[in-house]
């Protein structure tokens, strides 16, 4: 049953990558170096413990991305190769990719752009975003397809980024709108855009295994642990960064436990959902991003958390079924849920946070609304931005070049990959081991 | 063959969990809050010290205790969902739990309790010995039992905690005996309690597969690998942390080889057991954490680590069935083996280096009793309230409205979770995946 | 199916292990301690501040090898557990080995060993290279075998590690040369010796599976995540550590990216191939150790990062089976793709940065030639020694009492574990059941 190798074109993939390794090279060659090392013996203890501070927590978010992240994406039991593997070449080419365009854009000076490891922790940040996207997708769209949006995605992410924190001023030291309500709606745009008409009954390889599932989980698992790191790499060192690390830890636990009760009431018979469980524990860390190193008290964290679980649990259960039928919108691994509604909530709580501040600070009308009219205004460009952008990367994967994969062999990792066909059952007999050696060879 | 909806009451899960949740935000709403921002620079520098010498140490042990413990549990194949769900939410619960009833206790000034990543920390702690414990019942009891048991292990242990370390002035600071020793007697109290009279043959979902004992051994690997900073974490900064953590290297190197050489000795055709592995490798982990941080030669380390192994594996090879046949005493994952074994021997290793260390300093003969003799009174106490607390809970778990589920179903993801009733068997075949989208749907 | 029990002579295991683990009890006894602990605060805080600094990277180093390598050599279906099992019996036989050998060796005064972090992590490293080389006969030996390769590698590699570093003060700060390059070849040695005349069509049990190739995956993105710390642990800190960091961190992101493409172009279908994804995304940290923190552009890292990946592909793709062919050489892992080209090509290029960075500074043409030249001597000296001590360890491993598995019975778990012999078909048939309970008892 293995895919006849003509059944797809897979010669753009290297073609595209190739091309922009290549390119990367000549713009590091030309463009790109490292600091003078430094003479002094204090300047080389400064360098010391800003490694020391921030690498730790540098780890910590790429073990999340590469590894918990990668993991979430295989409760496909047939396609976790794919998801493992896509992940990971996005992340880098996203990374590499926002790295040259934010050293254009902020980081050129003399001609030259100087590289270092915070340099390359936005850059990382900026991927994160085209990492949540293509789960709107995950399955339905080839790998050259997703470097195509991950291409379009960088650029609109660095400009709608660059509207909301530099013009707008919003506060949002952990990424919810800037990173996870931006690329939640692009995700949605390019999904509508791309698979619109293809409105149809589950496909069979979409429904997850036992052992899928808890692949999956185990990703959730790894996520939730190092959330606090994502939450807290950009915070003020310190008070700010210790309340940070507190509220995203307090919001996480009530989600966890939020979602299990929110899981368990909404099922007839009391049973709780994988699904649920994968997303809805980390719906706090989504909304507390926002309002972490506010000045706050403990009970927000809990309650944002719980809230946020909630509304996620409510999101596949009603949500997401109904936008798939009124707008046929495709939503594969539930990126709405998780990210987007999450989102708008804690963009909502950083506005009432702001209000409050302001009005404990000063008392004056006119300056405490100001703040707070901006966070809801990042939020509406977040939005807005992020859909429309959307939609027009998602009609520009239609192109025929960028061939999308045959209904029939969606969600298959022996599309992509040299690898044997069945997803779980290598049986004894020798029939299938001769294949699987016919496969190797 | 699904499970009926109306086999199990899942009701309870919800309300009792929901109205947890409830009361901790009325809770946290009243009386916690966080410290005052400091406002001078030297302050900020110190906060900020303290988040990068213990936020690393937190992560590790978080990992160990959500991804880490989680899998070592997967050994059961078709309950590897339950188990890695159930030891999350009993971690969420228990640690909010504690956070609470030591707020109450020891943080209550001015009708304030100041949070801080510490007093988290500790809690922490406490959840552990929820997560040992239910080990002895795990896939026999249902989540509701569990967090009832939770429930009243926390106070229990804090109360023995304060009595052992406050009272007795205990040394442990790796939580030999307040908590592995605690922790496994409570646990072991509980299913003499509540499973009694089910001396049986074994399950037929209870037989590990290769790729569930694979999964157990993963979760090994890595609490073997970030064990060193749970010993360490709460020593002395400097020369007491660094020999903390090296002690720990050893004795767990150390374990490792020995369990090697016990398992193989003492199964007569030499191969080794999975289970003498997963649990063996760790159990000088369990040892070391009572004298971790004192002056002792690192032979001694490597000699209880040793030691411990040796006793964790002829745990399982000779105790374990003798306590089932003689006192019908279940324990599902052995935790007599590698928590109470070791545990016990690392507290009589205390007794000698504590009286070593009197002898070395004084030489007085009636000081250097004291101290010895209260590590021997420390152990006791954690034993005797432990057992006894373990079997009043137990007892109280068999009340009827708290059902425990039917035999037949135990070691079964399905009873809790909308997950595909076969463990690894997705046959390719169209009837079983129509059953995968039913069951999806 | 189960192996009987008198197939296989496993009682030489326990006893050789055993008696290492006595003698080195013995050895800890008579000569190792710790450091006297420091009286002064100052001091204290010293010693509290090298364990922060260097204790993440150690515990990151720790999951790459434990972790990270034990999941890589996972992709043998039915020898997953052997290989993790191994794996992690071999880091600690070797760890401790190293540290008696190193002990003796270096820091040996007044009769006393003084061990601390920084011994145990030079150890570790000793250890590496055990880890790799093993993976040439990977399924082929006995774990007997594997020690007493051990036994004789650790001290050769050490021999060999001091010609390179001190004698010929080879700059290596990533162990390319002296890890790498060295374990590839001793293994490649080890494989040519003991497997000679085994030129045979591809072993039933040797293919992958999705899920065994998927879990290898994930060992390889863990390693991928924590390499940075593996290249620069041992560099000075302040910016040659955060050269270190950034160097390894592109040159694993263009490896990443390099070998989608050469995997993509090399298959004719396109399709990538799953050993190139787990080996070539972490060709660029092998090369890139060797020149991590010397003073060159970061264009250079990207280079070197994309050539190693391209290299590796082309090594699986073209030279394991001409060297199999024609040299009757086995490499089971594929080492000399992903430690030995690469090793060479990172060895290549120090030589290269050597030379510019010599020009840069003096300009003065005797005084440029002579570190080139002895980066180049370095290479010669780990290439030669290994091979030949390789050589002479394998002919060692064919003494009959160290008895190989028999053919039928390699790569398969059940020789030497009680674990269920069929890898993942536990069918729900009451048959496969009873024969799972019957291995469980």
């Amino acid at each position: 049953m293995a895919v006849p190798p003509s059944t797809y074109p897979h010669r753009l993939l290297p073609l595209f990558l190739g091309l922009f390794q290549a390119a990367l090279l000549l713009f590091f060659a030309l463009f790109v170096t490292y600091d003078e090392p430094s003479t002094q013996a204090e300047d080389t203890s400064l360098v010391a413990n800003q490694v020391y501070s921030t690498f730790p927590f540098f780890q910590d978010i790429q073990v999340m991305l590469v590894v918990g992240l990668g993991l979430l994406l295989t409760f496909l039991p047939r396609y976790g190769f794919s998801a493992l593997t896509h992940n990971f070449l996005l992340l880098n080419f996203s990374m590499q990719w926002a790295l040259v365009l934010q050293g254009l854009l902020h980081h050129f000076h003399h001609g030259q752009i100087h590289l270092d490891l915070h340099k390359l922790l936005i850059s990382e940040f900026a991927a994160v975003t085209v990492l949540i996207s293509v789960g709107a997708v995950l399955g339905r769209a080839s790998p050259c397809q997703l470097l195509i949006m991950a291409t379009c995605e960088i650029p609109i992410y660095l400009a709608s980024e660059w509207v909301i924190v530099i013009c707008l001023g919003v506060l949002d030291v952990g990424g919810t709108i800037t990173i996870h309500v931006f690329s939640c709606y692009f995700g949605l745009g390019v999904s509508k855009a791309l698979l619109r008409a293809t409105q149809q009954p589950l496909h069979p390889k979409e429904a997850p295994t036992t052992s899928s599932d808890l692949m999956s989980l185990v990703g959730t698992l790894i996520l939730w642990v190092f959330w606090p790191s994502f939450v807290a790499i950009l915070c003020q060192p310190g008070d700010a960064q210790h309340r940070a690390i507190l509220n995203t830890l307090l919001a996480m636990s009530a989600s966890a436990i939020t979602t299990v009760v929110a899981s368990s009431l909404l099922e007839r018979d009391g049973k709780l959902s994988p699904s649920h469980l994968q997303n809805g524990s980390l719906a706090g860390g989504v909304a507390i991003g926002v309002v972490a190193d506010m000045a706050m008290p403990p009970v927000a964290a809990l309650a944002l958390g719980s809230l946020s679980a909630v509304v996620c649990v409510l999101g596949f259960r009603f949500l997401t079924p109904l936008l798939g039928r009124k707008l046929t919108l495709h939503d594969q691994c539930g990126i709405h849920n998780l990210h987007g509604l999450p989102g708008i909530l804690g963009a909502a709580a950083s506005v009432v946070a702001v209000l409050v501040a302001s009005k404990d600070t000063s008392g004056s009308q006119p300056s405490q609304l100001s703040p707070a009219l901006c966070q809801a205004a990042g939020l509406a460009v977040a939005i807005g931005a992020s859909l429309l952008a959307g939609l027009l990367t998602g009609a520009a994967l239609r192109l025929p070049c960028l061939a999308r994969p045959p209904e029939r062999l969606c969600f298959d990792d022996s599309l992509y990959f040299k690898i044997q066909d069945q997803a779980e059952s290598p049986g004894p007999d020798s029939s299938a081991e001769e294949g699987a050696l016919a496969l190797k060879e």
